[in-house]
C-alpha cells in the first residue's frame, strides 16, 4: 500500500460538514466515492480538520492509503475531473507511512469574517452583523484565551472521555473592507470552538458583555457560561501545519 | 415626483443579466417588483451599465423617479428586506431632477479575474485558466487599448447607428494570488467589451497572437479580426463615477 496527502479546497455551502454521514451529502463521502471509483476499491480517508456543516476549506489535509499509483500528480488530476465544483484538490503528495492527516498534524489555523453590511458577491462566506464592533475589546477578550486552556465552555457536544484543553498560538482581529476577521490558530480545536468563540467575542465587542469576563468563562468549564454559536458560513479552515 | 439614487451589489450567477426580459429573471425585475409593490405603481430604473448574463456587480448605480417618500435611507432597508439575498442595496440617496444612472455616468469601472488553478470557494468568480499568461505581454497589449478607438472588433451585436467609440483611460493587469485581475476604465463600453478584450488578451498572453496585432484589430473594425469572448462569471462592474 501507498500512503497519500491531499490537499483540499472546499466550499462548506452545500455540505452537512466533513465527516461521513448516511443520506447526507458530506465532503468525506464525495471524496471516498470517487477515490473507490478510482482505486476500485473502498477507501477510508482521515482529515486534519472535521468541519461542520457550512464551513469552509481552503487548505484541508487529508491522508489515506491505497495501492500505488504510477504517477501521483495524475491522481489530482483524475479527482478534480470527477469531484463536484465545490470540492477541489489542490495539491497531491506521496507521504510517509507513518502520516496521518489527524494525528501528525502539529497546528490548525482558521479564520472568521464578519461583515457590517448585507452582501450579495460574499453572503455565502461571510457573518453580517449591522452593528459596529468594538475592535479594541474584541482584541482585548482574544488574549485571554491565548495559551493552554480548558475550552469546555466553549465546546459543543464533547465526549467525556476526550480532552478539551487546546494550546491557542495566535488569536487577533484584523479590521478588513466594511468588516472583521479572526485569524486563530492552535495545537489543536474542540468541537465548535472557534464558532463559540466568536459568538462570546461579538457579545463583548458589542458591549453586552466584559472582556474581563474571558478567565471566569474558561474556568467555569460550562458551555452556558459562554455566549452564543456564530453561524458557520464566516468560518474557514486556512491551514495545517505538520514538522 | 422625486428622484432617487440607488447603489447595488449583486452576484451575477443566477440571472440572465441586468435588463428586463420576458420570463427571466434579471436584477432589473427582480428590482423593479420589489419598487412596484413599495411605491403601489410600475417603476421604471435605469442602470450605469446593462451588465450581461453572469456578470457581477459590486458598484451598479441605478435611478429612477417615484413619489417622495418621508425617509430615503428607509428606501434601502425596505428594498433589503424584500430583495432576494443575491441583489443587495449598498446606499440610496436623493438626486437631482437631471440626474440619470446611465447618461449621467462619465466614467465606469471594471475588473476581470483569472486564477490559474481550479478553485472551490471563488468558482463562481473567476475564469480558470490552467496555463500561466506572460503578465508583460497582456500589459504590453492592454496599453494598446488606451485612449478612443472604435470598439467593432471588440463589439457583439452592436446596433448599427449606436457609436462603438469609448475613451479607455485605464487598462493594466495586476498579479493576484495565484491569478490575475485586469482593471479597465472608460468613459463607456460597448455590448461584451470587457470580455471581448480579455479573450482577446488571454490569447496574446499565451502567445498565441503578438501584443503588437492589436492595432491592426482595432482598425479592422470587424468582431472576427479579435479574440474569443471570455466567460462572464469574472467580470465585475465596481464603480461608476459622476461628475
Amino acid at each position: 500500500m501507498h500512503h497519500y496527502r491531499l490537499d483540499v479546497e472546499y466550499d462548506g455551502t452545500d455540505f452537512k460538514g466533513w465527516q461521513v454521514q448516511p443520506d447526507q451529502r458530506t465532503v468525506q463521502g464525495e471524496l471516498e466515492a470517487r477515490l473507490e471509483t478510482l482505486f476500485r476499491q473502498p477507501i477510508r480517508t482521515t482529515a486534519a480538520g472535521r468541519t461542520d456543516t457550512g464551513v469552509h476549506a481552503l487548505g484541508q489535509v487529508v491522508s489515506f492509503s491505497a495501492p500505488r499509483l504510477a504517477d501521483p500528480d495524475e491522481l489530482g488530476k483524475s479527482l478534480n475531473g470527477m469531484l463536484p465544483q465545490d470540492v477541489v484538490i489542490r495539491s497531491t503528495s506521496s507521504a510517509d507511512e507513518a502520516f496521518n492527516a489527524r494525528f501528525s498534524a502539529t497546528g490548525r489555523h482558521y479564520y472568521y469574517d464578519i461583515a457590517y453590511s448585507e452582501r450579495a458577491i460574499s453572503r455565502r462566506y461571510v457573518w453580517m452583523r449591522r452593528e459596529r464592533l468594538s475592535t479594541a475589546a474584541l482584541r482585548e477578550a482574544s488574549r485571554h484565551v491565548l495559551g493552554e486552556h480548558d475550552f469546555t465552555s466553549f465546546c459543543v457536544a464533547a465526549r467525556e472521555r476526550e480532552s478539551r484543553v487546546c494550546d491557542v498560538r495566535t488569536c487577533d482581529w484584523t479590521e478588513r473592507d466594511d468588516g472583521l476577521r479572526l485569524t486563530i490558530s492552535a495545537n489543536r480545536f474542540v468541537r465548535s470552538m472557534v464558532r463559540s468563540l466568536v459568538g462570546t467575542f461579538v457579545d463583548i465587542g458589542r458591549g453586552f458583555r466584559g472582556a474581563d469576563e474571558v478567565p471566569d468563562i474558561l474556568t467555569a468549564c460550562d458551555r452556558s457560561s459562554a455566549g452564543p454559536t456564530a453561524p458557520p458560513q464566516g468560518l474557514f479552515l486556512s491551514r495545517v501545519d505538520y514538522d
